[in-house]
């Protein structure tokens, strides 16, 4: 369902001597993090979600709206599956609420009628400021002056014991807890993703399926059959040089799953390591065959710094083809006639990798059958483990975001010069 | 209306005899770009949309979606003044097909009318692969073997002369034309721009009012008080060190103006330059706050290689505000009741900011009054005078992309092979 290929030269690594997949071991044993169990560890929550579906269906039944109030960790995971899957048109509307931007805010909640709506309020600490000021103000839109009074329009996720947890138990809120070390950038697969996607209709058993075929292959059975850990020496050997990761996606329904990867690659891998020096990658997320247009003159001619890995979806939609039609003075462009959108688009994807890998760019390519629960599983989690075998080998904690701080700390100075 | 400062040092430069801007000056004369005199260019085009409008009232009347069918160049410009002003709810609805992606394809024409759409087939070439494939599934869809047949729902952008414009012409589709010395990344104030924007609602004498405005402080008066020159030569000097330049921008309204900014910088600048020396400067857009809880960590704890730019709104929206609502547990979120989230998200950009400077990130902040298309014109405007500066300074061709054609060429041997 997903195959992989690498095409720059790496060293052989074998994974049962190997001492960054031994480390990787230990923190699944020591719970450095959370994330590595989640694929085979969320049958109690799996039964939660049902649970609750059965006993609120009154409210389920008339909803068209799952409305995630949450930034960062908190809403990328679950906009990315949402945005990916949609086009099934088998699914509720979900709505994104994740920023103190006015307009945005105004526009998104006048889309919607508040009747037919279920927000989920998501933060992990259970007190991220742009998160709480959302809540307050769609307390305010429902006439409420405490969550009691919307509590049947309300679900909470956070943190096990945070202060919002307390309030939702206090209030008569349905509360679903993540586990402490279960970091936001990480948590797709805990109730962060799949409480959202559960009630907006998605498989989110299959999700987790997809993610847990790859946790037996490479975590229990120590089968690399991506080559991820050659894939993160690569990266971590050249770091000097290649400083820039782009992933070229070709298909505009995989635009947040981009940016979930950016958060993920970025927050997790930019750090001053164990010796005290700056080290991180930057990642870049583009789409196909549109940043042609844009980005791929600065890859082919600029500095030498980016690796590109492209996405390609093998089987995407037969239906839509390109009609036999020639138009005089323009037959230039009659070579694509008569076949497959899908074909055209797989062509311009390896044509674009085949260009980038002859001026000596190197490149690798990870191809999904098709867009669906198990392959979205599946290959988030693989991002998952790649970006904690390049932290390994950087020397880094790649689950924390201490470089965050200063500004949330200027941002309150700011408000307490106001009063 | 549109305020800038700059907190790196800068070296200063009098215009009255700097080199750079003598070339811009030359660049103009000799017309080696068309885009810079595009403000001041545009009253004969802006005449012959009016008559446009007024000649096909009937097709505009009963018209509810503006369809702009055109990849890169053709459509980034127009999609990220829309998407900045649509909050307004003035215009008519705006749709783009840019990609070969058959997912995507479905799912936007799914969402319209064929009855109530005009189709705006944009190409400078004439011949770009994926606008005329897609161009002839839309004859398909109409059930049209020849343009011909559905002329009266068409209108064609491309340049003076090329074999689109003839096809046009033989076919009695409206044809706007480009000259030919205006590249597609700085084609947003000539017709590739203007004539969707207009018939889609927006104010497009605005747009060039606010690019005008720039064009005769810097271009004719030699007025630089926003130090673009200064600015410019920071990049130019730094460009071994610092080799991604951020733009961190308060709205989400603006996620499409950082897509148009990413073309521009990128494909202008992503070069073999004059002493054969591979050169560019990466571009990356990020949307605050939202990726202050993603791609932050990277640029305060990660490699020094960046520099951000923070684009402001002054005036949002102040109807919208945070409530007087203290909840328990969460009172350190109190700090922010009863102020306005355009405040709110004012300071938030201010503090990162200022985070930022304090461990030596050179930083430099554009402020936008307001949301309008005088603003928009200005800062697309800024925008390309700096691309131009930068190119002149790094001794590049920036208004070419010839690194794009290999992967054009292998594409062609795929389909050859197919036959």
């Amino acid at each position: 369902m997903i195959e992989s290929r690498i095409f720059f030269e790496t060293t052989p690594r074998k994974i049962d001597n190997d001492p960054w997949y031994a480390k990787l071991q230990d923190e699944i044993k020591a719970g450095a993090s959370g994330y590595y169990r989640l694929p085979v560890d969320q049958e109690g929550l799996l039964h939660e979600i049902e649970a609750f579906k059965q006993e609120r269906l009154d409210l389920l039944y008339g909803c068209e709206n799952i409305v995630v109030v949450g930034i960062g960790g908190s809403s990328l995971g679950s906009k990315a599956i949402h945005n990916a899957l949609k086009y099934r048109k088998s699914s509720k509307r979900m709505l994104f609420l994740e920023s103190s931007d006015p307009l945005q805010i105004d526009m998104e909640l006048g889309r919607i009628s508040l009747e037919k709506s279920v927000f989920i309020i998501i933060s992990k600490s259970g007190s991220t400021i742009e998160t709480i000021s959302l809540f307050k103000y769609i307390l305010q839109c429902y006439g409420a002056a405490t969550p009691k009074e919307a509590a049947n329009r309300l679900i909470f996720i956070t943190d096990k014991g945070s202060a919002l947890e307390k309030l939702g138990v206090a209030n008569g809120v349905k509360t679903f807890g993540i586990d402490a070390n279960v970091g936001g950038r990480f948590s797709v697969l805990s109730a962060v993703g799949l409480v959202p996607l559960a009630l907006a209709g998605y498989d989110v058993r299959s999700l987790l399926e997809g993610a847990k075929a790859l946790y037996e292959q490479f975590v229990l059975q120590g089968n690399d059959r991506h080559g991820l850990l050659e894939k993160a020496a690569y990266f971590v050997e050249n770091h000097d040089e290649i400083t820039i990761n782009v992933l070229f996606t070709y298909t505009s329904l995989l635009k947040d799953f981009n940016a979930w990867y950016v958060q993920l690659w970025g927050e997790s891998l930019g750090k001053v390591n164990r010796s005290g020096r700056r080290v991180g990658l930057t990642p870049i997320g583009i789409i196909g065959p549109v940043d042609q247009h844009s980005f791929l003159q600065l890859i082919m001619e600029g500095p030498r710094n980016k690796s590109v890995t492209f996405i390609k979806i093998a089987h995407s939609l037969e239906a839509v083809h390109i009609p036999e039609i020639s138009l005089p003075g323009l037959e230039s462009t009659d070579y694509a006639n008569g076949v497959h959108f899908e074909t055209l688009i797989g062509k311009q994807c390896d044509a674009t990798r085949e260009a980038l890998e002859s001026v000596g760019v190197p490149t690798d390519i990870i191809e999904l059958e098709a867009l669906n629960e198990d392959n979205m599983g599946y290959i988030m989690y693989y991002y998952e483990l790649l970006t904690s075998l390049v932290g390994i080998g950087l020397d880094i904690n790649t689950y924390d975001q201490p470089g965050v701080e200063i500004g949330k700390v200027i941002l309150q100075e700011k408000f307490r010069d106001r009063k």
